[in-house]
């Protein structure tokens, strides 16, 4: 089984969901680059007797790392529950006090606020409470790490006590697997190494018949398969010995399915479109009706995205698709927004309003409302269109308007992708 | 302590990151509106004994609740497993094996696949596979929902198994509540209030000590609070005979921080900006660089939305920003692209483009590259304009690309806010 963690994430905001939880899945993810597994991610409220059961319900693995709690408000309790749970009573640690006091000052005068002294030294030295023989990982925003191990004579893994802002908690991860304390934890490790295939437009069963059919040839892989925005992933974890059968799976799954495995190598859509576009020089414009520039904020997440993103049009009305990216008002009230011809329109339209190599088109019926028999919710087509060649698509789908919408633009990537590489 | 329920969200591309568990939150939320608290959400990979493991740790709550691992690839364990722990055999039920097959045809034939009839049978057959005595959810997708009791004679609650699609999930919800065995396990629940207030721009800390001078008056109440976004949200949870202890809450935080307590409701900025524009029957549209389409993106979130938004302009380019939203090239040469001047010409002319009541410009550097020491990487102008009002704002952002653009978007949300309120 090898090392094995878990983390515990506190907090009612996650655990009830106002809180998206982000440091779970990249604490696995870079556990998982050293060759730590993860067992288990608990999520508690911030009650106290809560907390103590995930801590038990974990203390059977190699490491416990927690997450959050440890602000400044009465509800942030994982430092002292912590303590308590492995034996060791807190203590005020005046050093850090400093510190952390001359760290909100600088906060408070940065951002104009008035430091109101009382509320600060209050809220300073109860994020100075350090369990007796805990390490301390120095803050990164004002509250410290700490590395807890069990008291002398009691058995268990030692807790790793992170902030919950998860720009703190990346901040101090270093200095977290440098802790003595965690090292020892975690010696023993073994690589472990994870590699991703990424499907588009294939059917789960397929891809779970084309698994088992290979399956002869493929142990000492553990594929997981999950269906995403569309897309399949094949993640596989393997030691290095099983390199080879690696390798078998790749190769297999690409005889199998050929173009549809449009990433072998497990690069997102995202970045195959980036590199194609910087690869021929192509800058990019969207007009974008029911996504409303939600493909524009996409295709700028890569950094460096200036290079090709010259532009986009957000044409919610008619008379913005009109003026904007020059669709004919005539062609509108002839065949409706919703349609193949407006969509064709409006990707040319923002190639010529931008002076672009491709244009994208994307007009549709997000809903909840604005349906019809003919053009229901759900209906969305799309246009691209590049020197020499274009795709056109209309589909109907499923889920809720925030579902549409991101479905939408899922499907706008693959098909730019489809139209830069053939 | 009330009637508690667990949640176990099974899926490796949920441990490790790949997929945000957005089952987990949804359920606490539901469970929260019928009176069951919820005490710890579990993320287990595909890995049999971890399932294990967390139904052991959660047995003794009322109820327990599955989510994922009931596809057809071999992956998907769920179903055996729960029904193993609950002492129960699995058998196939062929009247379920026909209704299934029934949708997986209709789905493929839609989308115009291929039926492999192999692939699909097996696949079909291994998703009605049914504990024993459980009760069956019919499919919304293809995967059924079940209800596990344990085996006679054995202690601990019933297993809700239920698909891990949000959508199937969700659309399983009400059919799982009216299961008997369900119901019996939430009997004897209670009435829990949760209400929601949001305040802007005010530090954790100040909040902390007015919770604290207020404490003596607020009992009964359970006060959690979280900063998101630059937002601090303040929830409380308490029982019906605590209403009047938190309408003391209500009035000391409006004593005590005035308009920062933009929402004593619970309205998100959204909804608040979204009833603004309608009431003043207002339009609105934007201008965005480094946002390049994230605000529009946001304003149409809200079903309706084609009320105010006319449209908007993804201006990345200086050209674009030029020729679209008709800002003078002299302009930016001489000031610079991100630079108070522009945002105002950006605001300006995507109100004078889409022909407007509020316009709103966007220019700053999202980094990682691309700062300078003038204008380091997390500047960023803003700026709103309206009928007889205007209002500016330069920040500096912390944090990566993405968390500078999703700040931003933020901020101009309450700026619109704070525009349309005066």
């Amino acid at each position: 089984m090898g090392v094995r963690a878990g983390v515990v994430v506190t907090g009612t905001e996650v655990l009830t969901g106002r809180v998206a939880d982000r440091n779970g899945p990249w604490l696995a993810d870079q556990l998982r680059r050293v060759g730590v597994d993860i067992a288990d991610i608990v999520v508690v409220g911030d009650r106290p007797e809560d907390l103590r059961d995930a801590l038990a319900f974990l203390a059977g693995l190699d490491l416990i790392i927690t997450t959050g709690g440890l602000g400044p408000t009465a509800d942030d309790l994982t430092a002292e529950v912590v303590g308590q749970f492995q034996g060791r009573a807190s203590a005020l640690d005046v050093q850090l006090e400093v510190q952390i006091g001359g760290i909100v000052e600088r906060l408070m005068v940065g951002r104009g606020w008035k430091t109101d002294s009382d509320a600060t030294a209050a809220a300073t030295r109860k994020q100075a409470m350090v369990p007796e023989g805990a390490s301390v990982l120095s803050p990164v925003g004002t509250a410290p790490g700490l590395v807890v191990p069990p008291a002398v004579g009691r058995a268990g893994p030692p807790v790793l006590v992170l902030p919950g802002p998860p720009r703190e908690l990346q901040g101090m991860w270093a200095a977290a697997l440098a802790d003595p304390l965690v090292a020892a934890a975690l010696s023993g490790r073994e690589e472990l190494r994870q590699d991703t295939m990424r499907l588009w437009s294939t059917p789960e069963s397929e891809l779970s018949a084309a698994l088992r059919r290979h399956s002869h040839e493929l142990a000492g892989l553990e594929i997981t398969t999950c269906l995403s925005d569309g897309e399949l992933e094949v993640v596989t974890r393997y030691a290095p010995a099983a390199q080879p059968a690696y390798e078998r799976l790749t190769a297999a799954l690409t005889g199998d399915f050929g173009p549809a495995l449009y990433s072998p190598d497990g690069r997102t859509v995202d970045r195959i479109v980036a590199q194609l576009l910087l690869e021929r020089s192509w800058t990019i414009a969207t007009t974008e009706s029911c996504t409303a520039g939600l493909l524009a904020g996409r295709l700028t997440e890569q950094a460096g995205s200036s290079a090709y993103l010259l532009g986009g049009l957000v044409t919610y009305s008619n008379l913005a698709k009109h003026e904007l990216a020059g669709v004919p008002l005539e062609l509108i009230d002839r065949v409706g927004a919703v349609s193949e011809e407006v969509a064709e329109a409006m990707a040319s339209g923002a190639r010529w309003r931008l002076g672009a190599d491709v244009g994208v088109g994307i007009t549709g019926v997000a809903g909840p409302d604005g349906g019809t028999a003919d053009k229901p919710v759900g209906l969305v087509h799309l246009y691209v269109v590049a020197p020499g060649q274009s795709l056109s698509r209309a589909v109907n789908l499923p889920g809720s308007r925030s579902d549409v919408r991101q479905r939408t633009v899922a499907i706008a990537m693959h098909m730019i992708r489809s139209v830069l590489s053939s």
